[in-house]
């Protein structure tokens, strides 16, 4: 399972300092800038738009399954935080669209550090993507 | 960027007759198997919480840049869509965790064929999942 670069995130956040914040939204203004080869996959996407963006965290550690998420004092299992550090440092992030200039997405609502590959864009469904409790017919 | 598969998802889902409906939640039952090397990572999950789930759809095509959607007639780039489809196929869920049972995470609201590579589990958050306006204070 290898992962492609659809893309790259351009972020005011250089370094460590700004990490995913387990419990507020980054108000930072992002830039998506999706390679020309997956330039036609954006048809139909539209400014206004919430989208789910998943993007590679590559500065994250892979080998630890306990951490101690920001804010708490008691290390937990990795899969229980939205740490950024875990076997699959996949992040995930619903922003919304400001504006899309050719292959740019400007969006806000990231919180992703500087030239993070981009892996993939999905429209943000409430159904799908909220919890919601399945009632059985 | 290669991914490390965590488990497998066990599902009734056992072919392409049920790939992801993209309007409607499955109401099956289905179940998280993890590898003894990751079991450690899923300490203070509880039953009841809602996750966010991220698999491999590994029966999707990955060189596909449009696609039509399920139920419409005119193609979409595949960004705009929740085909499975596209070049990463991550497919993401939210889902409620019923039981867990030492290494098994048995779910409902999971929408994956049968063995598909699970990648990783996040706790869900309101704040950071759902589409909210990011109001500059």
């Amino acid at each position: 399972m290898i992962l492609k670069e659809i893309g790259i995130i351009k972020s005011p956040y250089k370094g460590k300092e700004r990490s995913q914040n387990e419990k507020s939204l980054s108000r930072q203004i992002m830039l998506l800038e999706i390679k020309d080869e997956f330039f036609e996959g954006l048809e139909n996407l539209i400014e206004g738009q919430f989208i789910v963006v998943i993007y590679w965290a590559d500065r994250a550690q892979r080998n630890l399954l306990k951490v101690v998420p920001p804010g708490k004092i008691i290390e937990s299992g990795v899969f229980a935080t939205r740490s950024q550090n875990r076997p699959n440092p996949l992040s995930i992030n619903v922003v919304k669209i400001l504006a899309i200039e050719k292959n740019k997405i400007i969006v806000t609502g990231l919180d992703a550090l500087d030239n993070s590959p981009l892996l993939d864009i999905k429209p943000y469904y409430a159904l799908l993507d909220e919890a919601v409790e399945v009632i059985e017919m």
